[in-house]
């Protein structure tokens, strides 16, 4: 049986990836896409990459018809989706992957992103889409909340440590690298190719990026009591891929062992022996997690690595893992494609 | 029912393309890996992004066993490929990638590769791997010789205006752009980041690349009198993918009306509007090959520019899409995978 | 003595290269800078890479005093420039780094950039910024033009083979590909890391990009008849660099001595040897040219090609070396500087 | 007064970024290069970019003059250094490059890198060539041994808060991200720029990278007991730059304003506005250090991020400045040079 996928916001670099993991999977079919600005044009000229697959002409979301569709992935930007899916069919299924759903705390969602939440009754409703930690409320939700990507790229090396006890919960540093293409399709200076290229730099740093609603969400969430990491950004010159550099105390076989038992069973989360790190090369282009451990020369400290592409298992791949459970699904259909190298 | 299937060379790039795309093709295994300088150990170790997939581990070619094997794809550097095929069992089918079987005449060979062939016998047999243009031949074959891939994007772009006869055959200019991943994971100081990155220039100029003796052999063999055509590649810093920009002479409509007419019916061929120009960016990672046409400002001249992946279509995906053929398979089993963007 | 300097439209890149190369002139000192829309700045929050360099804060151009003022350079948007320089002081010395004095017939000019230019006289008073061909006037010139980066990498090449009648002036190709800072500072979306990176792709082809007015105008003058060329740019994944591969029609050995011959006294133009091609990477960051000329092995052709540095040699160390003759100084002063690499 | 100046190991990265440099210096110039395995080559074949200056030949080292030569840059690898500096005259003054007279514990020596050092004299006799901490030593001293460049920019953010008594010295977090130069012209298979470009790793981790034996000498030396720094370096797809982002627990005011009051006289180093982070591309090709300080949303948690280029300021940009020391010359003679951006 083939699933109607209907797309809004399908004109930015995450509708597009949903597109193109889309095009492969065998359930599914996309039988709608909105793109405003762009409403009108077809994706072939939006996106020239997906020429091949037949796909409907982009739509305004008001012009959309609902009915006969299975499931809606929701890749709009921040603020304007709650209002967008507040007017949509009550009984749709439906993959939010802005951040507006992701914080259930509405206090805690006006603190980091400075304003009152529009859909409060919809954010109580949603489940947070880390698939591998919330799989069984997935499966049952209606509307599923994707995660940040940086927020999934953290939490993969984090939350088995603090459910095993092994770390100090108090002493974790995050430093991560991000590719270009979490910003999205967006025309703003310090992402142009002439800035951004062959050079390094923090952004939102000191405590001021808003994954980190997430992270104090779910880490206090884990271990029972508030957990505030301290976590810094930073733009490489790569189109995709998230590296999260974690520093934590904890013996580090014990932080190996919490992370390869807690993984073992998951499809796409690979634990590399103990000493091997990852790359983001390594998974660029899939929904794989490559993470790795290695211990300090200084005793009763580890350094925990965590690869990731944002856009797929960080975004659009999350989504489409978390739909394939919503609609009763293999987990995993459409989301084995291996990486792509070099 | 799934084939078994032997790689020979697996630990280079075009090797780990052809792994990459059978783990996702519906109709083949890989039971079998050879790289010599890195038997005995895991792809895994040797290709990271390769680590979910379950894989033989890497052996001599000398101790591997054809026996059950149904195809078996040679990735081995020029030179080496003669010698090794001479010594398979005489019914395994076989695409080899190198440039040892593609060009038919034994002082041709010699001409461009500096010594005589060393199974001759197994030259004349070996049938040209362009599947648009040899789709009988190839089904029918044992061995198959892959394309050079600057010679692919070439061929792709010309072929038909030949074969149309609507240019003038005597004044065609090839510029072309390459990717660097076309040079293999090759030890060299021109093929380092620190090399190469923010950067390009050209190389083999003046008529010493090697993909002109293919050049020469099928657009002779296309014009039914001999054609020699002017080339110059270029490496640019980007890690997959081939641009072609070829300069005829003839009306700019009737040269895309030709292409397109002729590639009407191919499944990985696309014609873009008369006007609209490719970019490798929209074919990455995939078997497409996108072509478009342009008229210049000087009356009677054109401007086709033909952009493909040259692991995928200029090499792998094209012997993958060989061996379904020889198989009996769907011509697109596997290979319909959308290409990755950003 | 020192010189004072004013620049206009320093917020953008050719401005910010203007006073990085100043910072080590000799004889030149920055006393005005404006930047409309970043006018109240200091430049060290445009330019973080300027922070060291004592400078004049931002100003509108209504607010500058151009008395003292010895040299203004003009590095503002095309048609912006001309409404601005027409309303300078009229004894001011002026370069001007846009396009909109390069052309010297207003007919051409409006058919180029679609509209009338609005200061014909000044148009006809402006002297053409190519320094190696135009040296005795631009030492007399109050106003100068600098030439398109694009159009200089290709009059190096060309001109002097025109000059010395060694080429068929009908059949000239260059293709050539860019660096995106050519582009400027511009919101664009395909300008954007994620968009360009990893790829290339032709654009403005098919005579559609403007620097062929400057061909037209400057190969037209130098042959005595009326020549055309075809023309392509390419957008490389690179941040600065033109590289422009001209094929031509001749003896190559004669057009290798052609241009051996005539940059023998240029300080700036380095002609390498036979059968050697340049790499924009061998020159970024520098006023230096380098061009290399191979003969093919169809007899009677031959290809030239010219590297160089967009913003410097192409626009803004064109700039300052213009400058210097205008005020009497030795034309390579501030301008040796050796190329970065890598 | 014209310095003469030999630089051994001229055909590597620092070799010709010394060229470079001096290639603009007012009182130096270059009388000598080695190069062992392009023994006989001119500069402009091994590196293009230096091509418009008049070098010397290179030579082996045996054959070299170095009577009448005021100083020799040794840019040797690592070992190799010791050997032949051992051979030098002895009242030749050296600035070398290479790690082999940083650690001025033989112990330790022979602990990071592997086995005994063979000129234990040489190594007594040397003075670590942190200009900014070694000043006055530097000026009368013989031989001065460059740092390494990540343990450039580490120690430029975090020596004067220990010095100034600002910051927990048991708990720094040194996570350094390095362009690819730092690894020199080395043909190795993780350096080529299909590996490379596109991604991010960390390498050396978990206490095993060899500039931690000079974070311990000087941090050490700065405190006056033990002090061990937990560091991991990233390699980024950038040919220059290192970003330092160093995790430290103290009053993020105080720790800007250590850094402030220390380097406020010091040329070369920039400390932006508080809150202000740095970027490589800002300092790319320069001898300038960026140090931005910003307090995290967790008490008495800052972190300090330093920038600098690698083969500047890291490596031949310092050894110039301390040759400018040793010679008597302006300490900033031929170093003011703004970097290149875009």
């Amino acid at each position: 049986m083939t699933h109607r996928i209907a797309i809004l916001g399908a004109s930015g670099y995450t509708g597009a990836e949903l597109v193109r993991l889309i095009s492969s999977h065998p359930s599914m079919v996309v039988t709608g896409l909105s793109g405003d600005r762009k409403a009108g044009m077809e994706m072939a000229d939006v996106f020239p990459h997906l020429r091949h697959i037949a796909l409907p002409v982009l739509q305004k979301i008001e012009e959309m018809d609902f009915s006969g569709v299975d499931l809606c992935f929701c890749a709009l930007p921040h603020a304007t989706s709650q209002a967008v899916i507040a007017g949509l069919p009550r009984d749709l299924k439906i993959v939010d992957l802005s951040a507006d759903f992701r914080l259930r705390d509405p206090a805690a969602y006006e603190r980091w992103y400075g304003k009152p939440h529009a859909a409060p009754e919809l954010q109580a409703e949603a489940v947070y889409g880390l698939t591998e930690f919330y799989r069984d409320e997935i499966a049952q939700a209606r509307l599923v909340a994707g995660t940040g990507c940086n927020a999934a790229a953290g939490q993969f090396a984090i939350r088995p440590l603090i459910e095993a006890g092994v770390i100090d919960i108090d002493e974790i540093v995050i430093d991560l690298k991000a590719g270009v293409s979490g910003a999205g399709r967006s025309l703003k200076e310090n992402l142009l190719h002439a800035e951004l290229s062959g050079g390094t730099h923090a952004y939102s740093a000191g405590g001021a990026h808003r994954h980190l609603g997430e992270f104090d969400q779910e880490f206090t969430r884990a271990a029972g009591r508030p957990v505030m990491v301290q976590f810094t950004p930073h733009l490489c010159p790569m189109n995709r891929g998230i590296l999260a550099s974690v520093y934590v105390r904890g013996e580090p076989e014990a932080v190996h062992a919490a992370l390869a038992r807690r993984y073992a069973p998951e499809p796409f989360l690979e634990v590399l022996p103990f000493g091997t790190l990852p790359s983001t090369r390594a998974v660029a282009g899939s929904n794989f997690v490559h993470i790795g451990v290695i211990g300090d020369r200084i005793p009763g400290r580890a350094l925990v690595v965590c690869a990731l592409d944002n856009l797929t298992k960080g975004s659009s791949g999350q989504a489409i893992q978390n739909a394939n459970l919503m609609l009763g699904l293999p987990e995993t259909a459409g989301l084995m494609l291996a990486p792509l190298f070099p």
